[in-house]
């Protein structure tokens, strides 16, 4: 079970006991948040994860300054989990997590995700997806610019682990950043 | 009333008519939407919303594949609400509005959100806050750096319109870019 900073935020196992996809998803989301932390504490870069969209149906208001929504759904998201600003170029990722030993499924990148990259890359971004294989405990950096050049040239509905191995950027375990992205960033772009 | 274009959006009525704040403050969101929209479809700039942070305390599950979320709470945002990408730059802003007449009440700007700005714009970001006198009908674009060096020179609680006539940029109202900010950045900047 992980543990949250926040008393509130706990309660949220109400969610994530249902599905275990969704709580491995968190372990990988917290180790990027932590890393995201890190890098805004010692003041490295300014990059955020994006609140989940959520469509709010219904409204109750049990006092006159207080709101409680009592009807909502998550919504697809529009765009990528995350953005922000590093050595003054504009940064956009989206972090996806497979338990497959030997492939990752495309089914889990949304087309508008991938529209969006391909958008943001062509506008000079640094764009990436980091992939995060949980049972061989390996994390990989892939340039939006080859994802989408491997999508487009493929009829295969996943990418062979081979592909990371030759495409991607192995991102090595680190305790204070987790997932330590801009170590990749600064060896491609800087 | 606004129309949404979305059927399931207009429900959120429940939520706009208790407070006529909310209102006015959503048609000036739906008028810079509506300006990121165009901008996005003539590939001019990616600059999205984000997405209200709601923290979520219980979800039910009627059927194995969708969840309801029956209790949950709207956060103070951590960052400001819009960012993204114009000309290879990273740009980042807040949007404010004010009924009053005369000056616009500081209160209305988190200082989290003022940090944020600090630290975007000292990475090399474009970073201002959008103003709206609702009652004046003006809308003025600020450079967050004189924000910020107002609010720290000031013991006053709010910023007279004689200040932005100064140092605000005004941003001329248009039919299909209601909130035409990028006119302002070129100025600027480019």
């Amino acid at each position: 079970m992980v543990n949250y900073p926040s008393g509130v935020k706990q309660r949220n196992t109400v969610f994530l006991s249902k599905t275990s996809a969704s709580d491995r998803g968190m372990v990988f989301e917290k180790d990027i948040n932590q890393t995201n932390d890190y890098y805004l504490e010692i003041n490295l870069a300014v990059i955020h994860k994006k609140p989940t969209p959520v469509q709010v149906v219904k409204v109750d208001y049990p006092s006159r300054n207080s709101a409680k929504i009592v009807e909502a759904y998550y919504k697809t998201p529009s765009t990528t989990d995350y953005n922000g600003i590093y050595k003054g170029k504009y940064l956009d990722f989206e972090a996806k997590e497979s338990a497959s030993l030997t492939s990752f499924p495309l089914k889990s990148i949304h087309p508008h995700q991938l529209k969006h990259l391909k958008m943001v890359a062509e506008h000079g971004a640094i764009a990436f997806v980091l992939f995060r294989f949980t049972k061989r405990n390996e994390t990989y950096y892939v340039k939006a610019e080859d994802l989408l050049d491997y999508i487009q040239n493929t009829t295969k509905s996943s990418i062979p682990i081979q592909w990371f191995l030759q495409f991607g950027y192995p991102i090595p375990y680190n305790y204070v950043k987790p997932v330590d992205y801009l170590q990749i960033v600064d060896k491609i772009y800087f």
